[in-house]
């Protein structure tokens, strides 16, 4: 266990443990995207692994303004997320059932980024890091689009996993 | 590996898997309660142990309003959140550092939950379950009220942390 002894070493500590979240995730949204019946579903996780790569990106920008090295930390919240989202993948019940389930394990994930981008920002605004600032608003912003284009994407998942169903 | 067949079948698999969430945070929010150095923060973590008691409670009456057995399944995500929490509840830094770091880790919870209830919630209401839509609605709106506490919180307690550093 590190100790940590000031508000940088906890924004270097959050930015850690976001850079292997993303890392993390951008192995799990291929499998996600590969599971989704729902053909725009199944496009928006591409999409997403495409924005979760700039994630990291901007992550390692971070890491370089502030004259850190960019290291991981096991994020241990997003490990369990996935394997949510696993469980997800794995069902075999109706498609849309499965889809309606993925959408609920991704939006797990987008509000556990949307908290820990919002801390980390909080506390490089604190520092006047204000370029670190800017990177981590950009991404905060995708992360919220994304939640509110899987809430969009659920109206009609839902209702054909109403309608789908095997005894 | 439970198959989940139908919109019902995945609502009762989201509540069974708060109700596991649930009870895992009743037995963490007294240690990050007497992990906290801030007054307001440790009174803060100690009336979301309350309400979170009521949560287990409405979870079980949405239960025996479906007909269902009160399950708990393990929530990995909460498990990966907690041990988040359990890290920053031992850390041996400055308090009002530690105070940050708690703060941090508590709304990555609140986010997770917002999420998973949003989900369930959407799933009764297809289904028709009013009551239980009423009961899951009543906690989402404390636990957005507890996030938005948290954030107004940190910020005299991220003003402290920035002053407060050892080497």
């Amino acid at each position: 266990m590190t100790k940590i002894t000031s508000l940088r070493g906890l924004l270097i500590d959050e930015l850690m443990d976001l850079y292997g979240a993303e890392t993390q995730l951008t192995r799990a949204l291929p499998k996600m995207a590969a599971a989704a019946t729902d053909e725009a579903l199944k496009q928006s996780f591409s999409w997403h692994l495409y924005e979760t790569e700039g994630h990291v990106e901007r992550l390692e920008r971070a890491f370089s303004i502030l004259e850190e090295p960019a290291k991981t930390k096991t994020c241990k919240a997003m490990e369990g997320l996935i394997a949510e989202g696993k469980e997800a993948v794995n069902e075999k019940g109706p498609g849309a059932v499965r889809d309606a389930n993925l959408i609920g394990a991704a939006q797990r994930v987008e509000h556990y980024e949307i908290a820990a981008y919002g801390t980390a920002r909080a506390f490089a605004e604190l520092l006047g890091e204000m370029e670190v600032v800017a990177l981590l608003t950009e991404t905060l912003h995708e992360e919220a689009a994304t939640d509110e284009k899987l809430t969009g994407l659920s109206k009609s998942v839902n209702e054909n996993a109403l309608h789908s169903f095997t005894v």
